[in-house]
């Protein structure tokens, strides 16, 4: 059965963190839904990119999906930070080892705060650290603990991306895409 | 003063190596255009996101900018190839030093089928090398040779957009950029 993944978009993301893994996931097969977590599909990102969600978060049935991904950026970052249903859905995720949590940038620091970090390793955007609340923030590009993923910035969302896509969908899938890519280095 | 890139958007277009070249090009400092080559400004790619260009390319005086940027995937290499006014720019840019043409992924063959790599190194997608006429296909992630940047595919777009911010704003300001995204290659 095809695995799916929901992307939180908010206004202010760093749209390629958001845009590389979305590209990445649908190249391995994920059903990838891209959901606004405002009022309006129309999202606006940090360098001016102006693009659809293709739904609403708040329309969907999240237990459908296998996986949550939170791009960041810092306006998209403090956006979800402030969404009460991102929060949930996180939490709910985080506590169901069937459920995959991923994060990149500013955004693992939404996790940090709300103590899902607490006792795991993670990365971050460089600055955040103090907000991944108890966990050992170990500077890598991605870090894997469990089933929750973070990764560094934008210059790591390839490598991020193809770690999701091995989660879901196997390492010989990943590889496959990483090749496919011509993305030089091994993840 | 600020340099100027236009990147031209066509519907099918890889939109990643659009974006991430846009995106940083813009952290650098230059002023980026997109411009869709098409009638309509909402551009749709090859995995499916809807996104807005900045203007129609048709609208544009193309005099002004110091950049012109391709991006790959199928469709919009198609799309470009199949553009006059893309022809047009593509052909006085190459012939102009005080200009630069850049090109990803698939697009490099829509310089190649002009002759405007007649003698020089290039790099593209693997397959496309043969409507390269005339050039010597490295098989790098990016090639510069003159006034032409070409290369390789989604997965060496950070590295390409990173040697055109450097041509454009400086290795400083490039190197600069590199570390502010994380990017932990150096180019």
């Amino acid at each position: 059965m095809m695995s799916k993944a929901c992307v939180f978009l908010a206004n202010g993301l760093e749209e390629c963190e958001a845009l590389v893994t979305i590209d990445i996931l649908r190249r391995a097969g994920v059903e990838v839904t891209t959901a606004s977590i405002h009022e309006d599909k129309l999202i606006s990102s940090s360098h001016n990119i102006s693009f659809y969600a293709d739904v609403l978060a708040g329309e969907l049935d999240m237990a459908q999906f296998d996986m949550v991904v939170l791009p960041g950026g810092l306006g998209g970052t403090n956006n979800l930070a402030a969404s009460s249903l991102v929060a949930e859905t996180v939490k709910a995720f985080a506590a169901d080892e069937s459920k995959l949590v991923a994060a990149v940038c500013a955004a693992p620091s939404v996790l940090g705060m709300l103590g899902l970090l607490q006792g795991k390793k993670a990365t971050c955007y460089p600055g955040f650290e103090d907000k991944l609340l108890g966990a050992e923030a170990t500077g890598e590009p991605v870090v894997e603990d469990g089933n929750i993923i973070t990764g560094k910035g934008l210059g790591a969302t390839i490598p991020f991306a193809l770690h999701l896509a091995a989660r879901l969908e196997g390492a010989e899938k990943a590889e496959e895409i990483r090749q496919q890519i011509m993305y030089p280095f091994e993840i």
